[in-house]
């Protein structure tokens, strides 16, 4: 079978010039091209594809934009990062959930050895850790969780068995989920029925000394609940890489609550994002030129 | 073989008195102990102790001031705690190196998206990891780095090879070290060894992305010439649970620097000690029982 062409646009990266060719492809024009590899993220600028494209990798790891505007057709296969930043993104949500543990937030901001608002750090050692949407950083986190002897709930949306979970649990039963874990971790994709998935009422059912932990996109939270429920002491405090709104703005009460940590959306850091998708996408030309089933095919009724 | 009998003071505390008869111990008065366990921080309030006590459990894993006391002679075993508390000290240690390379400390002082002081996160994952001092809380912090595919290159005083690092260094190896690692994790015993350790001429030869991470204790670092080092940006930053003078008082200016982290003195969670303390007496207590060397033996040649 020949090299399958492959095309590279829009821009050029050499990482990636030498991921197509490693994964079996040989770099061509468009008009050539049997596979897409598209950097873009407006889906508007995405150019018209030929009959014989019959693949498209996309960049992010999210695809709700590209879904929105109708960009993901039937007529050929649609792939995102998805799972590809599974341990960076898990790194960052343990980061944050150890920093809860330890109340780094606090000694950070303390300028004295027995500054205020500093509570007992406690162990992660054999918490009960939720991960609700267990796909690749669930998986990641699983592994990075593993040595902690961590009991982990992991939550997808049929319910289906995740290795190394204690229980898991379909979407439909998470209200028996909420009220066990310290962590409540999202990693779930934003979709219609993911929208807002935390609440006043699953606020109210966690843990008092539970940390909400997101790394997913700040539409899954109720921003003014959650904002409530810390202001009432209502669960222990939110560790958030994500907001709604994104970026959070200037003067927002989650800047100002004691027990609220904000990164900005950097659960990825750059080399990582490059490294990991050079290796998706080497990975999804092998698979392409040896007509097996590519990793992370956007579903489109699924809406991720 | 009769029970033996173990001396619990001074004071009470009932998980210790459940650990010593789960190890096959029976609870005693002083005067007829094989065994004493010893609660106290204080080496001049030790009572006297009769020729039936073989051995004298401490609960602290940095035994300095009992050594400089004297109180640690060769009329009998000593036990310390060491080791027991690795898995807690290790995770403080993991949430450190990971608040370091996701530059929290800055997102935790920030009140805006695109606040000052933030640097590009960088991933754990494949970095390399120096342990300086290899012993309970190294081997813990070993299996805790594992899933991240990280290079740890532990130090111990012999350099007799540690299980699961990619290189083990002699303490005499040291300026080897130095330059290699990303992060350096202090967890070696205070000792005349160990003493200011880390002072200006190793804070040259670390990386300039290279962070030091100190869990043990403070008189390994000359703070003065970490001060500086931080000022002229010679390393990335420092993240301390222990300080030389500690505690570390109001104005120094370690509490200014935006690239040092200062944790006081929490490592290990009151809770966490507590189980894992109770978790060395009952194994002790087993082996004094069956006549198996002790876990801790304190050596008062090696200090610690």
């Amino acid at each position: 079978m020949p090299a399958p062409v492959i095309h590279l646009g829009p821009g050029d990266r050499a990482d990636l010039c030498a991921a197509i060719e490693d994964g079996g492809g040989r770099l061509g024009p468009l008009e050539e091209a049997a596979g897409v590899v598209w950097l873009g993220h407006d889906p508007g600028a995405l150019p018209a594809l030929g009959d014989g494209v019959r693949w498209v990798q996309l960049s992010s790891a999210g695809v709700e934009q590209w879904l929105r505007a109708g960009a993901i057709t039937g007529e050929r296969t649609f792939t995102s990062a998805t799972g590809a930043y599974g341990l960076p993104v898990a790194e960052h949500a343990l980061a944050l959930m150890l920093a809860a543990d330890k109340g780094l937030a606090a000694f950070a901001r303390a300028r004295s050895w027995d500054g205020d608002g500093r509570t007992e750090a406690r162990a992660l050692e054999g918490a009960t850790v939720a991960i609700v949407g267990a796909g690749g950083i669930g998986r990641a986190l699983i592994g990075l969780l593993a040595p902690f002897g961590a009991e982990v709930l992991a939550v997808t949306r049929r319910g289906r068995d995740v290795p190394g979970a204690a229980h898991t649990y379909a979407a439909t039963e998470l209200d028996a989920v909420w009220p066990q874990a310290h962590h409540v971790v999202l990693a779930a994709p934003a979709t219609d029925g993911t929208r807002r998935l935390v609440g006043a009422r699953e606020l109210a059912a966690m843990r008092a000394d539970a940390w909400l932990v997101n790394v997913a996109r700040g539409s899954l939270v109720d921003t003014d609940a959650l904002v409530a429920a810390l202001r009432e002491g209502a669960i222990a405090g939110a560790a958030l890489d994500v907001t709604d709104p994104e970026p959070l703005p200037d003067g927002h009460p989650l800047w100002e609550l004691p027990t609220a940590l904000i990164t900005p959306h950097v659960a990825t850091p750059p080399e990582a994002e490059r490294r990991h998708f050079a290796a998706r996408v080497r990975e999804n030309v092998r698979r392409l030129a040896a007509g097996e089933p590519l990793e992370g095919v956007i579903d489109p009724e699924g809406g991720y």
